[in-house]
């Protein structure tokens, strides 16, 4: 199928005269996930996983990937064609020095100039013309050759209250405004959809798991113009757009507005979130501003109500993690379970809480050995049986109107060897380490994420990825700019922990072919006493969930750590025992007892 | 004084029409101490500090300094008729905004073009510019008025052999000249006193503490050229440079073969270290390749040779500190003495050990409240007698032929209060957690700072200065790039923690007016082992001194901490023991004791 479909995409490409062909994993906006429209690189290459880039040229078709999708990038690319390019990897090419080592002079770089940003199609361009290659960028050529495409999504706008959102989007605009003034910028062009949602308190339902709407907006001093497909919005929302002020217009149409900005406006823009096709459109003697959205530092910092909602959210959510908890330790072995049967039953735990909109992303459940694929999503070829033995990873979350939910906890589902629990163990203490930190203000990721990390960093053991992400308001369950990474370069760049921040504490351990383990809450940034030397600060645990202790080694860890740990239980118990019952509650009693 | 030397500068300004002259405190190489010659901000001012930069108007004189010399300066400033201007305060504007307010069009801006590096000469330049001011800058003017001014040193240089650098000039060259064609330089300026120094395998006596020679040095691929004084050399040093093909020439003479660079040379240096008048005095058509010095990274990471004899010199410089620890504990109160007197009996000490060169910087000896004062160093007016009560911090150092030494010990000379236990116990606490770090290689010091923090920060306390620094080898006591700071920023680029780098690891608590504890050792990045998961690194410990358990609270630490004080107690036992007898001997067994 996919050697067809590679094929006919050649033809294409030769009758423009492409001869390297870019398809990389993005909508229009450079959103995290995508809907099913625009999933172009999983439709001509085969692979599935959220990240990717597909270069196609007449004689390979390649595949880059990180190191998360190594193992199922490889299953699902067999016998398509497509090499994979396993990215960071020592001597694996990037795309970049792929290109340059590819292209001859004359050759043609194609892509749709949409689904690249700005800051890419630039660089692309730079390789273009040190090779003396073409451009060709004003055209999707996969639209050519995929016929049954499912349709762009426009999916109904629904208004967020204030007692969710905690501000007004007059409010918000008004900030927007200052900062434009403030960096001095005439015009601000917002691509990102998570900070449309945000800024004009509405959701969506356009990508799945990220309740956004499709769409652009453009702001100056007296306009604030959103362009929208007609079908998202109903007479409710559309008399919630007039009284503040809010103009519509077609989406298409904003590439036509681009291109009719006077030329001597200075633009704000963030050229990591605007495409190619949107920056390329614009008179070149504007003057842009390239800067991260003010909106995004501003929704990162959770107001008072929104903090208030999210932790009722996550009691709600610990309410169905832990039911799920019981029913899996108690019923395995017993009745028939699988990775996605149990996750059904987790997920209709979860709907049965009061405003539970979805759920946050698509849930992990991996057993034994596939918990050691940090990405992994269980599908029908890939399903097991959970047995009474081993340990099963799941990683998942909810959308409420209060707010938005991640969780990883990883579960002993009857006998468990001594590495096992060693490591789960080892996990335990680093995620109770990062959340104990108390620090200066001015601290970033970096400078904490030792905290989670140094109990395996001492036996040289690690993991490839990073302790946390932000997390949005019924919104991208990964938001930022906060984040617990350690590495410190330019591709990240250190974020201050701010209050009112929330991220994920998520540290973990995967021995591949064997078991995973991650432990996963959500800490929120608080500000902690003011001395004379300064501001300090702490975090604020809110997830409420057991930490299974039958996976745990209470002798391997310290007294301050068991301290924590007890500290915590406590905690979850007081949190969540008002919403059980009878057994269930006689079960958690139990499952958060001292060590 | 002051205010006549500075009624002499405003005429000499008024002459030349300059209505603003800066004078920072520097030499002509941005060297961190500088000579006596150099010392024309401590003239005009009558600040002694070593950080500093004055401003003079025609209606105000002000000096800019930092947190460490608040105290003192304020002191030295009275009767000056010089205004303080405490850097980093809120609410006190930086020089450059001072300058921006303070500056009328038409007005000029002074300085000697020798004294201020090329990238601060370009700010101001730009300010100058902004608000139509004129630049002057060929000229010190503190020359006219500073009547017996010190000459400009030039001591004899030396070879330092290579059983002590471990590597010869020459391979020292040809790998500067790798980098410089990695860079694509055509030809490279060094103006960084160190990094000459260290390149040449040569020392000198230019400046007190720090053993350089006050020269340029310029490089191409076949031409070597060291602009040294004539003084400075001697038949055997001439006749080494001669065998490894360095040319010399006169110091004075570098800034006419600046001039004579031909256009479209390109250049590599630091704008950082190189002054104005250097790059002022470039072809404007050449091309400026903005980097650190090559040497920097390249001095950073001692090899094999040089780290054998830095443990070498860390053990005479125990055996020193551990018979002054005896004499100072067994005769305070007993025989007379000071602050200075103390200061006085550890450097002859230290100069009794064979290939002692001199000492590393003025010793810190700060009783009590004195202690309190970061960079105290003291004089006849400030000397005071020990008594035996509280606490003395010591920090000093030695340069040995085999290395530089820097170590604090900070005292009980008697009785102390709970707090000051209680403090010393924080302190060492932070000493010990850093000192223990198992860290993934690729690790900065901001990833690891919090281990000499967390202690304090959990009962909000600080210390406002770095963890730590560089060490050269028989070269500046503070050498980058390697650091211990948290702050992420510009300022202070992350670097990478690599084998064989020495840092100091020295965390504080100052409580101004009543005592200073501070407990400083210098560990040596090592490769741990590496393992599926990447390379692990760790250091070494090499300073051997007890750390005074007269002022600690084993009860407040916890059991690891205890057990890393015993072990590094044990190792300094181990190895200090063999060069004492009788009751010195006794006495280290017991200042070593378990805990």
């Amino acid at each position: 199928m996919i050697p067809e479909r590679l094929a006919k995409l050649r033809e294409q490409m030769k009758k423009r005269g492409i001869t390297l062909y870019v398809v990389p994993t993005s909508d229009f906006h450079e959103s995290e996930y995508v809907g099913e429209h625009f999933k172009a690189r999983k439709f001509i290459t085969g692979f599935t996983g959220s990240a990717g880039t597909a270069v196609i040229t007449m004689d390979e078709a390649g595949l880059w990937t990180d190191g998360r999708y190594f193992v199922q990038a490889a299953k699902q690319l067999q016998g398509t064609t497509v090499t994979l390019y396993k990215s960071g990897e020592e001597g694996v090419p990037t795309i970049e020095e792929y290109m340059e080592k590819t292209l001859k002079e004359g050759d043609c770089i194609g892509f749709d100039g949409r689904v690249v940003n700005d800051a890419w199609g630039n660089e692309l361009a730079k390789i273009a013309q040190k090779k003396k290659a073409t451009m060709y960028v004003k055209e999707d050529l996969i639209d050519c050759v995929w016929e049954d495409r499912p349709a762009m999504p426009h999916e109904e706008a629904y208004i967020l209250e204030e007692k969710y959102t905690g501000r007004s989007v007059s409010d918000k605009i008004k900030a927007v405004r200052e900062e434009m003034e403030k960096q001095k910028a005439d015009l601000h062009l917002l691509s990102s959809l998570y900070d449309i949602a945000w800024l004009l308190n509405v959701r969506g339902n356009d990508i799945s798991y990220v309740p956004v709407v499709l769409s652009f907006l453009a702001m100056t001093k007296e306009q604030c113009i959103w362009f929208v497909q007609e079908e998202a919005i109903n007479d409710t929302v559309r008399a919630y757009l007039i009284q503040n002020g809010i103009e519509t217009r077609p989406y298409e149409s904003f590439y036509d507005y681009v291109e009719s900005i006077p030329a001597g406006t200075s633009i704000l823009m963030n050229t990591a979130t605007v495409n190619y096709r949107v920056s390329q459109s614009i008179n070149k003697d504007c003057k842009i501003i390239n800067a991260l959205e003010p909106t995004t530092v501003m929704k990162a910092k959770k107001n008072e109500v929104e903090l208030e909602n999210i932790r009722k959210a996550h009691v709600k959510d610990a309410v169905a993690m832990c039911k799920f908890m019981y029913w899996l330790k108690t019923n395995v072995g017993k009745i028939p379970m699988t990775e996605i049967s149990a996750s059904d039953y987790l997920e209709a735990l979860r709907r049965e809480q009061e405003g539970c909109v979805d759920l946050s992303f698509d849930t992990i459940a991996g057993y034994a050995e596939h918990g050691a694929i940090v990405h992994y999503a269980a599908t029908k070829e890939t399903d097991v049986e959970l047995k009474p033995e081993g340990l099963l990873l799941v990683d998942s979350g909810g959308h409420y109107l209060e707010g938005t939910t991640d969780i990883t906890r990883t579960f002993a589902l009857g006998p468990v060897t001594y590495e096992m629990k060693h490591d789960f163990t080892l996990v335990c203490r680093c995620n109770l380490n990062l959340a104990a930190a108390k620090f200066m203000y001015g601290c970033c990721g970096q400078n904490l994420d030792y905290l989670a990390r140094f109990p395996m960093w001492a036996e040289g053991k690690d993991f490839n990825h990073g302790t946390g992400h932000g997390v949005g308001y019924l919104l991208n369950v990964h938001e930022g700019p906060n984040n617990f990474h350690w590495r410190i370069n330019k591709a990240r760049p250190a974020t201050i922990l701010e209050e009112g921040m929330v991220t994920t504490d998520e540290p973990g351990i995967y021995i591949e072919g064997q078991y995973g383990i991650r432990i996963e809450n959500e800490l929120i940034c608080r500000k902690g006493p003011k001395t004379s030397y300064g501001q300090f600060m702490y975090f604020e645990n809110i997830t409420y969930v057991p930490v299974d202790l039958d996976a745990l080694l209470p002798e391997e860890m310290t007294e301050t750590e068991r301290e924590l740990l007890n500290t915590y239980h406590k905690n979850v118990y007081e949190t969540v025992s008002p919403y059980l019952q009878g057994e269930e509650l006689a079960w958690l009693k139990h499952a958060t007892r001292e060590i």
